[in-house]
């Protein structure tokens, strides 16, 4: 039988998912104060969740929008907070004109000191931003979604009350999401929500409450088995850094010619937006790119141009090939 | 690249979406009046999600509870009701000191007429029994938690309201859970709710609003090109009919020694559950079966005994093994 037919109830299905959360915890350090959860719903569930959990009545959540996926958690929040009596608020917004090419300043951010939580997007897929380093919320519970770079930068879970991620970018296939979360927070979550939603009713079930998605827990696990066998988190971490500085380097190189609309200091290491000097450009480029097999450099069609996104299982070699077809790409078309 | 690769945005799965979905349709003959959704989160989320989109302020919904599963969505939908200034009720109740050996005759149903709808629990994995026939509400629309035998049996989805159904017993593997549900009541459904449990928002965007579990969908459209292979609906039916009628005639040939708890017109033919004279003969029936491989026997630990579950996935030949073998224990045995 493959593990795709076994119930999930039976020890060889439990071996895997206890392997996956055993290996997870490992490879970021998770301390005991802190549960790790295999659900479902990807990180947009999790907009709903931790509101329906963690903001109890008549208190308020703080909400740093720094791109697309960061709004809608603050959107889905306030629907939430609408049904249970509660209210969140924007902390700070780094949007210009529909667009961010920043994440702010701990200069910028005031947190609420009774807030309940206080929400960040660690990196912004969409507009290539990333949080270099964390905020001080100033003993707010600070709550990160870090869909997009889990398990490729070394994180102080000790720091954090909740963080989660869908698998999707850098642990796994779509279909699982991971929750890890202070032991405390679990305890104090909300009771009178559906069991289904509960944080608490995961933690206690070991996350069996129901039937989870199985084959996706089989392969997160085996790829945290591959992260692992890299050499650790740290490695991980500068693998990032240095696939990310082949492109950002080009960029530093020949900044008339490509142009990073992101800030220095928010630039992510997952996701290298660029522009040409013309669309046309933009357009021929993603098209000679492809011819080379180099493919999925579109960008966002709410930001245009060019998106490298850099996840862990893009190998290095596939990012020097993207460098030197850039150089190429460039002198051949920057007169 | 392998579909676990692919972007969800992107053409490759989008064909392979759109044709899982084109399946279903064509193998349950789902009118145009109704859409099918593919969502997360199993049919447990189904039972806060149901009742969060489709139960008005001040309105109440019917359940049925026939069994473990319907009680659940029974309570859950309760803490939603609670939640949101709705109310639940339980219309009838088949339990005998925790146990359930039947689903009610259309006699002992009596639906409120003003009901937002009616719940039933298609085929209950854990007592072995299934609605033959599905009830008359009056006008009251039906909605059915179909996880446990979607795609066994010829249904006339026109006369519900709703259908849900976890993938994973009969139509693929776990993490994708499909939504049949008609257009006007999709158009109904509250709008006040996290957009991400909404019908509506599902509908609209294809159900690609947010990443689905794309590996499970594919093979998911894997397992109904499969089914669809096997003759369309009348063909699975008639399978179905044919391997639980294998177990249920050696039943009734030694009531003596297997005794089925089930009344016959409640039989269901997903989980053919029977006792053996004393719980040592089930131990060791379950031993000796297990030697001959056929594994996964044990009832559920609330049921006890031994439970025979013949989803789509489980061959003819499968289920003559075990009949052998039950022929061949009991003439050994049965003293």
């Amino acid at each position: 039988m493959s593990i795709l037919e076994h119930s999930h109830r039976e020890p060889p299905y439990k071996k895997v998912h206890r392997e996956a959360m055993r290996l997870l915890r490992e490879l970021l350090s998770v301390p005991d104060t802190h549960d790790i959860l295999f659900m479902q719903g990807g990180a947009r569930a999790q907009f709903a969740f931790v509101p329906m959990n963690l903001l109890p009545v008549g208190k308020s959540a703080d909400y740093v929008v720094t791109g697309t996926w960061a709004k809608g958690a603050f959107e889905e929040a306030g629907v939430v907070a609408k049904m249970q009596g509660a209210s969140v608020r924007q902390v700070s917004s780094t949007e210009v004109e529909g667009r961010f090419t920043r994440v702010p300043t701990q200069s910028e951010l005031s947190f609420a000191p009774d807030a309940a939580y206080a929400h960040i997007t660690s990196n912004n897929t969409l507009f290539g931003t990333q949080w270099a380093s964390y905020p001080d919320t100033g003993g707010v519970p600070l709550f990160a979604d870090m869909t997009s770079d889990l398990c490729s930068r070394k994180i102080d879970v000790s720091k954090f009350g909740l963080i989660y991620a869908g698998a999707q970018k850098n642990v796994g296939p779509s279909g699982v999401t991971i929750v890890i979360v202070s032991k405390d927070l679990v305890a104090s979550g909300r009771k009178d929500i559906p069991q289904i939603f509960q944080y608490r009713v995961m933690s206690k079930n070991e996350s069996l409450f129901n039937t989870p998605p199985t084959f996706s827990i089989h392969v997160m696990k085996e790829t945290l088995v591959e992260l692992s066998k890299k050499g650790g988190i740290e490695a991980l971490e500068a693998e990032a850094t240095k696939k990310s500085s082949m492109i950002y380097d080009r960029l530093d190189a020949r900044p008339q010619f490509y142009r990073g609309p992101v800030e220095k200091a928010s630039r992510s290491k997952m996701n290298v937006v660029f522009r040409l000097p013309t669309e046309d450009l933009e357009k021929k480029f993603l098209k000679e790119a492809e011819a080379k097999q180099l493919v999925g450099l579109k960008g966002h069609r709410s930001v245009g141009g060019v998106r490298a996104s850099l996840y862990t299982a893009v190998p290095v070699a596939s990012v020097e090939a993207l460098g030197a077809f850039m150089d190429t790409f460039a002198s051949e078309n920057d007169r």
